[in-house]
């Protein structure tokens, strides 16, 4: 078999950063030969495609010959003061810039790649560690998340975890990961065709137990997935990713007309936030309507589903927090009543016909606590100790390991949640995404209890995983006690009111609505949207909800929000207000105006998986 | 509805860093009421229950006061005292470690959190970000794999990419998540109920094409996955996240005695590698077998599956390099003859009763190029310019997206790769792990064109991503020139030659069979498994291969392997080398015994959906 070969070159690069073309200095470099770099098309300028940013793309550029030390040192000074600019006027987002004290201490790290490969409780050959570090860390978030500590991986209760190497986004999916197997019957075997001193896993399904009625064991391992709308964007991206069905995807294909929240009516993409004033969600609080959820969660429970629900701890607009205690309490009868609190899962016999089984829930909890996480503890101490005489607005939302539900009939406690998640770059600040996943061994994909088997060390999402971040986090809680922390939540939480207070006082000068609103406990205070200018200047995170969304001619609600991490100083906010002075801060308010449907697009004969959210929700 | 409300505390600490108990320490905090963090049982304590590492856990531990200033800069320089003696003997991994000069210049962007939160080319509110850097790192890479740039989302033949937050798993995983996408049909469209103003998304899923026999049309849009038994463990671990059968997966499920390549026997778990002498390949070169993988192909593509194929630059033990060109190649006629070239993927109707449809491959070549992608170029513009006197001992393997078929028949090119991954933290070296992902505007799932679009962000796999990395790599790229760089990686071959010349001098040496091996090209050479003093010394990582997998009492080789990074010195190789003449260098050869069998798992209901390594392929 020959066929003709060709590799084309591509790399049509008609100008250097001098104006040199790259052939020039491809020839200079005595490499003209051969090159894939070699001009063949003229190409556009990369300066005209690319969208301007405040910092221009010329500095930069890299040629085949590298910069000059000269180019390279003004190229990075030039991104330093971009950064620390843009960074004094950062209050759009829930991450932490107070963090000059790491350099000066951790850099010594950068000397080396820290790389926790694989499992933190495997030492594993790779030296270059901090797995020791890392270790400790987990365990203090277990004590402070209520989960039984140290691990080991011999108790079933005690807390399992790692460090992620992205933010959030990796511990929703690894939990929902998680969630989805553990659900739909998946469980991991010892190979029968490898030795006890090799020992190998199968993965495996289990298949839907053979005493339940058509529908029940149809739907018994077919999971069915929950959130709010206030959901962070990552969540619609894991369902597509990890190929779980949502309660919209089942429903819209299924039981089109069986809506249990509005009958005849479509069914929502999510599960609907808690209502406002208006009767809408758009200017309610931000978390998730509890009594909507536990219908929605009936319907699929009836109809012999497991259920899965992410649940949001500080969402990403409004800082709301999901009532994990309300929504335990509530749809606890529901599991029980349809046999969800526990059921065997049979996946196989033994060599003597035994079946092989697990018991698990039909259930699973997980919370998004990217932001809340790290900080609802230190602000449920200082509400339960008189010392600090802190009287919160409203209860401090527990969301932990600890939470447990009581089954009245049998006096048995029941601990509800099954995961949690927490970036390390939201509130604590770091240089870089990174955080924390954590559940508990019995819920872990493991197998069977085997004398032989050595631990599969594959047990977190990434391979490789960013051995500094655990360095990081580490410095972070050596510097801070609980004490330190708790007066630095207080301290944001004091900020935030300010900043809601001079907002309102704004409103009333300027004698026009700023929507200016605040959810309970938030670190985030959102209003009216003002100008780009300001907008940019002060990072702002923007989102427009339209009143109401099967409405095209609805009101919409173009809102920005300020968040107010321990970075955030009164100056900064006493400047920003002094901006939204200014005559041109707020423009008109936008409509959607009646117009034409867009180029219809009818799926006839596809089928709609889920709705992508792409603007909003702490996107741009 | 109420229930009991009850939170446990499991937070119970005996002990503190000098034997002070935790209740101590927050009664000296004044936290004594109501803390999470009081004992309740004493638990076993971590130091016991935790791996023995080289580092001892005490002086990390983080009690709720913190640590004393003087505490915490004593463990500070243990653990860099740790982590510098642990690197200064790393051989065993593909990470370079040559990194000191990051910590002068770029250690002063470790005091703000760089955040390039969603798509590279979306300039976002966020702004404290480095995406002109990034861009400028993308467009680098573009140009040396001959793919076209800049970056235009208006021209499908452009290239997109990313750089990773996680190594090269996150790349796998998105670069396969894309191919099953692409693949099983499913496709972006306008939200029909959204406006022109605010265009909503909607994720769906294409129809099979009505015109194909039962069978074709059963599997017309179920991708199965190819890859080879030397692949990295996260390519397992991505098919269970993704949900995408393996021909395994398949085979052994629907066609149980059908396996072409030996009928009647089971089907393989993976694509073999190449045979070695012994005739298995557990001594071959590590790299794939195309012949076995064109048999393979061929099977799943007459019963009408698309193809998803992941090839390796740079496995992961052997170091080995598939043949990208010969597989294209060889799969052409394949794809060509079951109609894979193009197909039509229809996913709805316009509002005037047209098919709204694209054109897609029936197939998909990911590339992992975790190690080689970062280098095999330079090799190339070396073996193609005279200046260099550089003959290599293989031709340098092609493998990047100017590579292309001829259809002898209609004199068309197709290009043949879809998308590339490659790791930051191996070949070029960085303080974490990070990486690039590419692929072409065409292959995107992105919505049909539609004036009235914006542009999703949320294009990347985690939203919050590591903008820190972006400027490491560029500043490598600053200052290596392609013609520094050609001479590294020559360089980097003339030590795994010396490396195999001084183990071979050994072996001659000591009168034993070290079974010293190196695989063409590659930068790593293996030899005999030492003892584990000398393993944990110069962190080497180790693999347990059987020459026979189906012979329980087949012979077992135990190799370990080091790998020639530019950090690796000729000193270094000299050290080792003069430590495997120790006595007791290397244990006698081990032998799996013929045993009982393991209790059996017979899964008779269950499904068998994956073989899931859990040992070697650089697990430890």
């Amino acid at each position: 078999m020959t066929q003709a070969r060709r590799t084309r070159t591509h790399s049509d690069i008609p100008y250097g950063p001098d104006g040199v073309p790259w052939s020039e200095m491809l020839l200079s470099e005595g490499l003209a030969n051969g090159h894939p770099a070699l001009i063949s098309d003229p190409v556009a300028n990369p300066r005209e495609v690319y969208p301007r940013d405040d910092l221009p793309p010329s500095a930069f550029e890299l040629p085949p010959t590298g910069l000059s030390p000269e180019k390279r040192h003004a190229a990075l000074i030039e991104l330093e003061e971009y950064v620390t600019r843009k960074r004094d006027h950062f209050l759009g987002y829930q991450a932490n810039q107070d963090q000059d004290h790491y350099r000066l201490d951790l850099s010594r790290f950068m000397e080396s790649h820290v790389n926790n490969v694989g499992d933190p409780f495997t030492p594993g050959n790779f030296k270059v560690n901090s797995k020791v570090v890392e270790r400790c860390v987990l365990d203090y978030y277990a004590a402070l998340w209520n989960a039984k500590w140290p691990h080991d991986k011999k108790d079933p209760e005690s807390y399992w975890g790692y460090m992620l190497s992205m933010g959030c986004t990796e511990g929703n999916l690894y939990g929902l990961w998680n969630g989805r197997d553990y659900l739909s019957g998946k469980a991991l075997v010892t190979d029968p065709e490898s030795t006890p001193e090799q020992p190998r896993l199968l993965w495996v399904q289990a298949a839907p137990p053979e005493d339940l009625p058509e529908e029940q064991k149809r739907n018994a391992l077919h999971p069915v997935a929950f959130f709010s709308e206030d959901s962070h964007y990552s969540l619609t991206k894991a369902m597509r990713v990890l190929g779980i069905d949502t309660f919209y995807a089942i429903g819209q294909r299924d039981y089109p007309t069986d809506n249990p929240l509005d009958p005849g009516r479509p069914w929502p993409k999510e599960v609907p936030s808690e209502r406002g004033p208006s009767g809408y969600s758009a200017d309610g609080p931000g978390s998730i309507d509890v009594d909507a959820l536990a219908v929605l969660v009936e319907f699929f429970a009836a109809k012999g589903h497991p259920i899965l629900v992410n649940l949001n701890l500080g969402s990403t607009f409004k800082g709301a927090y999901d009532d994990v205690r309300a929504v335990s309490e509530r749809l606890f009868p529901i599991f029980k009543k349809y046999g969800l609190l526990e059921r065997e899962i049979v996946y196989g016999k033994d060599q003597d016909g035994n079946p092989l089984k697990d018991t698990r829930r039909g259930f699973w909890l997980h919370v998004d606590g990217a932001l809340g996480a790290a900080y609802l503890p230190f602000l449920r101490m200082a509400a339960d100790n008189p010392n600090y005489e802190y009287v919160p607005e409203v209860p401090i939302p527990e969301f932990d390991f600890g939470l447990e539900v009581e089954d009245r009939e049998t006096g048995r406690f029941y601990d509800m949640v099954h995961s949690i998640a927490m970036s390390g770059h939201k509130w604590i600040g770091a240089p870089w995404p990174c955080g924390v996943f954590m559940t508990k061994v019995k819920y872990q994909m493991r197998p069977p209890d085997n004398p032989a088997y050595i631990g599969s060390p594959d047990t977190t999402f990434a391979g490789s995983r960013n051995g500094f971040s655990p360095i990081v986090l580490w410095d972070y809680l050596a510097q801070n006690s609980y004490d330190k922390q708790i007066s630095m939540i207080r301290e944001a939480q004091r900020m935030a009111h300010y900043t809601e207070q001079q907002l309102l006082r704004l409103q009333e000068t300027l004698g026009r609505d700023l929507m200016v609103a605040r959810t309970p406990l938030a670190l985030t205070v959102r209003f009216r949207r003002p100008n780009d200018e300001i907008i940019a200047k002060w990072s702002l995170s923007s989102e427009s909800l339209k009143l109401d969304p099967n409405d095209p001619n609805s009101r919409q609600l173009d809102y920005v929000h300020v968040f107010l991490m321990p970075w955030a100083k009164p100056g900064m906010i006493d400047e920003l207000v002094k901006d939204l002075h200014a005559p041109n801060a707020f423009p008109p308010e936008t409509r959607a105006l009646p117009t034409a449907r867009p180029a219809r697009e009818v799926h006839e004969n596809a089928l709609s998986l889920a709705h992508v959210p792409h603007s909003g929700r702490g996107f741009e």
